[in-house]
């Protein structure tokens, strides 16, 4: 890994998560400031909002770009607030600050931050996710995780090999 | 069909697609002219400019919605070039200013069209394009078409229906 | 002027404009379209609906690059309505799809589109607007116009001239 | 001041400003930082960069909002790069996210990140930059400061008031 840069990694996820998996989101935030890596995410509720609170928890440091005009719209556990006023446009950005992005459970707007991802390289970590395939064959570019420690390992693992 | 306002739909789809796949892209840009749909794409090669082509074929109005700062780089097809230097957020306006969308083929640039077009509720036609699904269970939402008159009749029908 | 490519001109400037300078800007709407060059604008009302008004008087092509996700926010003689939900940001893309600037009197967002061009190297011809200084110097880039037909003038041989 | 939100202030400024300007964006980041308030900038050199050295001096937060979509154009004084990959529709970005902005010298790119500060009713302080007058009148909108520390008391203030 650099050492001068930090590492800087996406959670990605919905905003109305099962209790399983906003407990999966929060230990990923967990494990990611256990690393020392910066948290960024779209700064609202649900898997965005559980995986900063597990960052905090550990003294981790957390992004949010929000879609709107107003920082405070961001969830209580984000320390820098990044208002972009573009909507959901600003899903492109949550993604290319990042060197690798890992996917919670998630909606369309989950799915559109992976193909963006997957669209400039950059790694995707599936715990729950969507799974893609075209024309009859399976995409296998989203490299499936077991657990929250799994996830982050991957992540880490992917920015290291690149 | 709104009297006034103008049907707009958007091609969307990779830049290298099979000879095949750009012959459907060409059907599906004549079509939308003879229905006098606007046809709305990201301006640049491939599906979006095979689908260019058939429209202008016909007479039919174009928009291409650049990811980069110079109009120049559009299609020769491309009657309303917009030049938005925004990169790939670009693909969230393309979608965003159509009452419906069309895939053909494509990558994850594509992709994320559609994730983009579901996410704001905008219908979504595929032809031979991504399947989606979540935590094993097929995700519906794409209207699957057989050819290309068949694409543009489910888009109009499915702005008809809204 | 270039053969195969359009010309296409920004006309910007504020929603509430005194009555003169509303009548301004359909003029120059009126003469952009007797050139026969595409008029980009914001979408919306006052200074860009009048223009809008005038060039559609004459057969000519209206777009509105409109801030917010629903094409139907755009004024009524917008042909070709650009949905981008990115808020004020659509203001560069505004700028940036047009190969030159008519400023007719305007607010920030005014300021903000002439600054974006002027940062671009497009030129920018003013009608009533802004002035511009540093440090005591007068900044001269802005090119004033005495009229609608001057301004439309000095647009076109801005182009010619790059 | 809000106890829970972070104060977050913009500082923006132009690629190569003078020995003395560079001098005043590094006192101003010393400033902020003295203060505990985050600094945001769009990340690159000139008085960004002398600003965020001046932060980083006094161990103060600085985040970068970059134009282009890698991290590692940030200069090296940024904590937290965020790419955009938007280009200057960034500037809209870095103003969004502070409360006050000081703008420190600059050319059009800082007059269009002064507009949008304007626009969207966040103070802006002025160091030797931009001068605005509309038809004759000059537009007393922009915060006129003496030195460094006049110009962060006066954004603090600017806050505390609104």
């Amino acid at each position: 890994m650099p050492d001068k840069k930090r590492i800087i990694i996406a959670v990605v996820g919905g905003e109305q998560p099962s209790p399983e998996e906003a407990r999966l989101a929060e230990e990923v935030g967990r494990e990611l400031a256990r690393h020392g890596a910066f948290l960024v995410c779209g700064g609202l509720g649900g898997v965005m909002e559980a995986a900063c609170r597990g960052a905090s928890s550990q003294g981790g440091v957390t992004i949010g770009i929000l879609p709107g005009n107003n920082s405070e719209a961001a969830n209580p556990y984000v320390q820098i607030p990044i208002a972009t006023g573009m909507g959901y446009a600003r899903n492109v950005i949550v993604v290319r600050s990042a060197q690798a992005v890992i996917a919670v459970d998630g909606s369309y707007g989950t799915l559109s931050e992976i193909a963006h991802a997957l669209q400039n390289n950059i790694p995707v970590i599936g715990l729950n996710t969507w799974s893609l395939s075209k024309k009859g064959l399976s995409d296998k570019s989203i490299i499936l995780a077991r657990d929250a420690a799994d996830a982050v390992n991957k992540a880490l693992d992917s920015i290291t090999n690149r």
